[in-house]
């Protein structure tokens, strides 16, 4: 394969993580934006549907191949939230720290053993717009939430994201470190492994 | 686990394969019509979408955890039609018969090197109505289409279907000889990992 694929992304540092990854197998990702495509509507009710939902629609505009990922932090104690609202959960014009105010007020009284929680990713990949069979890769990383911020790395909630095998928040792993074993690292690992397979 | 699990399907052979497949998981399947369930709209752009809704409106109505699966017959000749649309290629009254007719005359022209074709199978499973992290497998079974109807077993497009690894149709393997191979087959004995490694 040697070709170019419609990242459904606006976001340079994971067009970075997508090329980095993925180079050796001859893809170069372009972003939508380049393409003057707008977000598409997240109306899924799962993480798959919502990365085919974008995939979709990059697809559609630009007649090219297209990659999407959708990801979130799912919180036991919260019975899975945020979930698939993960960006949103302070409302549509929440920022980050706004996300992880109220996640920390909605487990303040919580204790550590209870505090478990995963950062999950969905990577689909379309041929086209009208492909019935995308390649879905996922993928779990599992820590707990702690109870303050921690560490000046990363995005969203990575500064209350516990990282037991390293012993530090995922905003204080170095940048490589994070990539190579983040759900989304994990993911993008398998999603080598099913285009390999694929041919 | 031990669990009643709805299965968005009406169809007993279905049912009885999830049931020989998984039962050593302490699962017991339970066909929706017993539920006075009414089949839902395939209105989904993948098999993936169109398993997720069937399986989310079985959940829907009885407030149970819901397997559904979506297969359908992919022939490269023909740009992977019939696809997604494999049980109503000859129209939403169309049957077995007509279907495979339909597929016959699409490919009358053509000659054995380009009749590769493949079953393909996705299974979910939701714990509930709002699960928004499904259990997917999915699986694929290669063969090509024959010039004829061969075989009296299976269902659909088996008759049309030649399994290079057995030199015949897939409606002339014996029943348990396919169901360990076929698509769904493989699916479910995927899922059953994914069963296993969830808890």
């Amino acid at each position: 394969m040697s070709q170019r694929i419609v990242l459904a992304s606006g976001n340079a540092g994971k067009l970075r993580e997508f090329n980095a990854m993925l180079a050796d197998l001859g893809i170069e990702f372009v972003r939508q934006s380049e393409f003057g495509v707008q977000d598409a509507d997240e109306t899924g009710l799962t993480f798959v549907e919502n990365a085919l939902i974008k995939a979709r629609n990059a697809a559609q505009h630009t007649g090219m191949p297209a990659m999407a990922d959708d990801s979130g932090i799912v919180v036991d104690a919260l019975g899975g939230a945020p979930g698939l609202y993960s960006a949103r959960y302070a409302g549509e014009h929440g920022d980050d720290a706004a996300n992880n105010a109220k996640l920390l007020q909605a487990l303040q009284d919580v204790p550590d053993a209870q505090r478990t929680a995963r950062f999950y990713c969905c990577i689909v990949y379309l041929r086209h717009a009208e492909d019935q069979l995308p390649i879905i890769a996922e993928a779990s990383w599992e820590g707990r939430i702690l109870h303050s911020l921690s560490g000046a790395n990363g995005f969203g909630y990575d500064p209350l994201f516990y990282v037991p095998t390293h012993g530090c928040s995922s905003a204080e792993l170095p940048p490589e470190e994070k990539n190579r074993i983040s759900h989304r690292g994990q993911a993008l690992r398998k999603l080598h492994e099913l285009l390999e397979k694929a041919g």
